[in-house]
């Protein structure tokens, strides 16, 4: 038997390959697939099944991609209508050479979520693995709030019941593969460790340390984790059968004049260089997204129907940064800055900065009451772990529609966790016109470093 | 300024990759031409243009599939009308960056065969290099038969007008770029070197130490070089553009059951393997074919409307399988056989064998004056640089035509320079039914190391 | 948490990486230790301890090679003198970045056999997993007969109490991971799988389904698990620590001719061949051992004190016999034969053949009544599973001691369980002037699937 | 025939792997040389000479170390005593295979420089390649001030001799093959392209391009070429034999804690980050050295008695780093900071920043007439090509000695070409208590893209 968790960075997503004998099957394959092919044509053998776990609704699913180079079948859970792949019932059983594998109906996380359960009959009837998708990760289980609010009892109740009437069941010494790991927007406290097993889940995961169901559905109705824009078209496309790739986009690397010609006709600009150098030197109205947030926050900010050009720290960046824009549907990356932001100011076009300041300056400008604002930027719940007092708080991703919230005549500190978000959402002023941003850098990571005072009050 | 020589093994075939600044081009690209995107985007730089020296008859040109992924312009000389591309006439000239190339038109070996020679106006006028296609190669100069014998003496008074009236004058001190290196069927006396300049060329390439026009002529129309059957089907390709590959064919591991039921169906099997396992065990009728022959001698035997199976030494070596199959239209590979030969005799399955037998031996049979064929299946300036009295010559793509002149009564030694082509004529033989085929290994290099008579006679 | 499983091919030997934050330790490193430093360059981590679970006999550790290139600290058990590292107790703890392991004292494999248990505070109390050495492998426990026949007993029973005792009580939840995995000489049934966990080997390991002690104290004595002789070597290395090796050996292509003067100065020649080409073409005196047996073979058939010369089926694969008998403790690969085996009889050189058969020739011989030995060379596990009727039985490796046992004057017809041993042992045999030798293609899986009789008489 | 150019990136240096049959010969090899035993092994060959050209002083010499690993002989000039390898004179003659290798004594640059000539003599005696080291590069020769002033007619002339009497009569057919390419100390104007040849070079070379040997001399006086101080550690180990490697540096991550504390002990802090990082942030008294640029400037500030501790923008990049610190004798690089400067800041330590200024507002600032220093960095011949009016001009790496003559109460704006040697130039002002400090960014570049008045007085 082959095993192997195939990560893609970036969407901290996981797809699995599975293999005994001449055959394989995949476990919710990414986009840009041709990993898969890869190791199925080094291992030697033929990959025959796909199984998606549920519809996505962070990234374009990779079935029908892989399933056109390959010929696999695409399977998935019943309740909700695909326009590719097969629909399959609870309980239906697959071999994959000596292996078996058994389609169990775990919804709550969507409707149509199943997980699949290997055994390897050669060595006995223990549950091997279990590839839980969103139901239940490492430390965390999946979110219900993808139907609404109105429906997250329901939900929840669901996957109450799929967790503790289905999947740790199957005993506690099965192999946890969940489609996640920690950073996703899936779950929001996913840990930080890819090995486990229902017994340890069962013993410690907090999540299910609940007294009942009801319990657990009332806990996940006070969760309030956030929906990117972009959730809404890869709904749409996992369901429909999202666009095919054939293979991955080649961005062509621009000069300064064709870069500016090209923003000149309508192109986007993502600025992935760290935190650091964007302050020091972007161009007007570029996207500060630092190579690693590519995946995560593309969806929050950048259209899909414009083309995206790309300013990188290092060439070698460009196959990451196509990678991480495809996974979520970003097609037409058109463009790179030849040279980065240096071939731009060697043309003696004008850069802008924003201001950089760190905690002790902050501390001490608090300290002497200037006229300011302080907004942190993060998530609802690491504001709720302590912020700095009189900050105001607006979600990264909420900044475009929240605009006319922020003072635009003062002084505005960007405050996140490194500086890194601080960063994003200060490029988000900048473009709206705010004249004075600064990033914090180390952020609240540095502020409670240097020991200063921490608020808990909203 | 950017220059890489990118060859393909097995075809002893040369592309070029040049560029400067933001801007590359391209030469004579093959077909799988992902190693000229990865180039491109390890490099920086956009491919502009993609210039063909000439239809070619031995593989299936890139430029079209090329084209398709990156946008660049196909280019290609006059006198012929090709189904996609440009035609450009002599003088020509295009920028690649700070590089300047010239189109020279340089008939011969085809009529629309063109030369490209690149400057690079910032340091001087001198021509750097010169792309000449089959013209001028390191050792020996291009084809000249490939319109058929009548025209022999056209088209080598065109070549000799064009390397010595056009490419020569560009000065010694230019550095020559090929379409092909050693064991290409396109030049019978290649050197085993890349390296070379017009100056080393004009001094002791010895096809240029003509008296005149008429020696060069007559000295064309003496050479007899192979032509496989298969050109027929790259030269019609090459015109009207070859089907697209999108992506490499993607074989299948298949079981010894499942391979077995697909020769019954149809497929044509071809073994890699070394001509030693190939004598020891080989599944019946099929094509001995040493995986480094692949794309030299697939053409000679395999049909293109039959799938293609596999049986390798090394699993390993199946995408370099794949890709020689695919360099010259082979598209339908679509299997190989798990585990070798050995996943076939480990089922039970026949295997069938050939005999083998060493120089020393097959010298005391001849001695003994046993009753027997040596056939000596290699080229005809092979053959006529020396071989064993008495045998017989047919070379080996001519066996399957001329098996009727072979007399499959008696034992059969075959003979060739080292035993590979030895054991591939040995397969056709086998698959004709013939009964006692002997593999000579090491053949005319063994007996010629040990000392054994070597005849000119014909 | 970073976890990597690093297996070393040949060995079916398992080393692990662990990494948190920015330290890394390992537990049994392999000798030819560069992929460790790679992985901890790329993770950005520093090692900081090498976790030995005991001194092995199957391999070179490379605790000592590793801690020279990295400083790192090398920690072994109780109850004996390393002549390197620090002895460590049972119950002591380290901390790896956020993780914390312990290390249990599991004796029975070898007297100071570790165990080490990983935690991650940050998520709970649960044991995530379990280092186990050879004491408990996915399938089947360890050896309890290396320190003799009389001290099984002891051994057993003290593996017994480690395993119930220490082990087990970790919870099922615990990942397993051993020391080795299918395929090692240091268990006979290892599952052909990675994965496992204490609950799945708790309820279907076949070695732990016993009524009591008694019972598998009872089991282990009736195991015969082959010693090969290297193992006295790699004791005796391990324990004082083995010689380092600082590169790996750079063995220089030789020429038939340099090759054959390096025979006629006392080299030994191993050719890694597949069994069908070896057959129809060998050297004399030759070794045949296919590549992925060299590190389970060489061992019981080469001497440490002579330089060791190669043939190779492919020249790529000579890092990885390299790595393979370097593993081992053969550092003296000096050469290999340019071209490998048609470099050799290219020049006229005299090359030997073995005999080939199949099973239904085998089957017809047989009920002919040919006067001939069937030898099977097999384990005694796999002989006494079944096996030819009339067969004589010596283990491949106890054929050079047992050489008088085999009637030189008749044919031999070596069998195994699919050809390679067949054809290792023929090689013996061939050393010692036996004359007519087969390898019988296939072998016991061929006659098997051909449905020919198999006896389980002794 | 094998040739391969392996070019050293950082130094611009050029060695060439050249290869026949079985044996192989380096020319110039670098001190990290697993890459040419790498080559060798892919290849099939061994590798039987080194080659050296001249003692050089840019880089460490790696044929005492690559010796050691393959056992292959070190060959050098005449007329110097060297601590290892073997002295050859003129004319002496070497067989590689097929190949045949010609000493040629080519004084000039320095005394006992080398060149060496290869001819293929089975196709003929027009020869091939020529070595010609720091003798003659592509469009420019080499220095010949590395003896001291007064030696510069005696070096100038034998260098003409060397050039005009031994190497350009070898024909213009002749491919040239240098030791360097652009960018590198050894040569002012070396173009930037690595193919050329005799005749090329004779007709454009501007070096060339003289009436007689008298002008030649000439020239070679006037030219003012920078010696970094490290030439002379390089000198002296090039001579005795540098110190072996064994394997490269193996940096460890650290902390912000450790590496504060590590600085607090002496270590040398080189922040390789792009220059707009490293105005937005970086520790105090930090170099900033770009990647690109670390082998060429680390040899003008960073002592070879101290630890050397590295900030990174991304931790790929570490081996590079160390590759590059190592071909010029840094081998004490013993950490670098996890995270990079992030990872500094997120712990509330304290960050420096430098002053960001572009052309237009520079140019404003000037014609403000505002109280400031413009100081150019550049190289003479730079400056002398155009530069800003008014500014001052210290070459980068003579800051350090000439520190007293820049006014440290004004603001300083660092000018260079396009803002890294600006940036650079800075770093050292900030570790030397400048207080203002300017990145002029895009610099000479972007002020002459902009059109601004650009002066040639001194």
């Amino acid at each position: 038997m082959l095993f192997q968790r195939i990560k893609s960075e970036g969407l901290a997503h996981n797809s699995y390959f599975i293999a005994s004998r001449s055959e394989a099957a995949l476990v919710d394959p990414r986009r840009d697939c041709d990993v898969y092919v890869d190791v199925a044509q080094k291992e030697g053998v033929k990959i025959k099944y796909i199984f998606e776990t549920h519809r996505n609704e962070d990234y374009v699913i990779g079935s029908a991609e892989l399933s056109r180079l390959t010929g696999a079948e695409v399977l998935h859970g019943p309740r909700s209508d695909w326009g590719y792949g097969t629909r399959i019932e609870n309980g239906r059983e697959f071999e994959i050479g000596g292996l078996e594998l058994r389609a169990v109906h775990t919804p709550g996380h969507t409707d149509e979520s199943m997980s699949y359960v290997l055994r390897e009959p050669s060595s006995g009837e223990v549950p091997v693995l279990v590839f839980t998708g969103d139901a239940l990760f490492v430390g965390d289980v999946g979110r219900t709030d993808l139907n609404g609010e109105a429906e997250v009892p329901r939900m929840a109740g669901a996957l109450y019941d799929s967790i503790f009437g289905a999947i740790l069941p199957l005993g506690d010494g099965t192999i946890l593969c969940p489609a996640h790991g920690a950073g996703s927007v899936c779950g929001l406290r996913i840990a930080d460790r890819d090995e486990s097993t229902l017994g340890i889940e069962r013993q410690q995961n907090p999540a299910l340390q609940v007294a009942d169901r009801e319990e657990f559905v009332k806990r996940k109705l006070a969760e309030k984790p956030e929906t990117p824009p972009y959730f809404t078209q890869m709904h749409e496309w996992n369901l429909q059968g999202p666009p095919l790739l054939k293979n991955l986009p080649i961005p062509v690397p621009l000069t300064a004049r064709e870069f500016k010609s090209e923003i000149e006709k309508g192109a986007v600009v993502v600025d992935t260089s760290s935190p650091t150098s964007f302050v020091a030197a972007h161009i007007k109205d570029s996207f500060s997204i630092w190579l690693g947030g590519l995946a995560l926050f593309a969806g929050w900010f950048l259209p899909y129907d414009r083309p995206i050009l790309l300013i990188l720290e290092d060439q070698h960046e460009l196959e990451t940064a196509v990678r991480y824009l495809v996974r979520v549907g970003y097609d037409r990356v058109s463009g790179y800055l030849k040279g980065g932001i240096e071939g731009w100011y060697n043309m003696g076009f004008p850069t802008e900065c924003m201001q950089v300041i760190d905690v002790h300056d902050l501390k001490a400008m608090i300290d002497r009451g200037e006229d300011m604002i302080v907004l942190d930027d993060r998530k609802d719940d690491e504001w709720n772990s302590g912020h700095i007092e009189g900050a105001m708080h607006v979600y990264v991703g909420h900044i475009p529609e929240r605009m006319a919230e922020i003072p635009r005549e003062k002084p505005v500190a960007m405050v996140c966790s490194t500086g890194r978000r601080a960063g994003m959402g200060g490029s988000i002023l900048l473009r709206e016109g705010f004249r004075e941003v600064y990033n914090v850098l180390g952020s609240m990571t540095a502020w409670r470093a240097a020991g200063y005072p921490v608020s808990m009050e909203d």
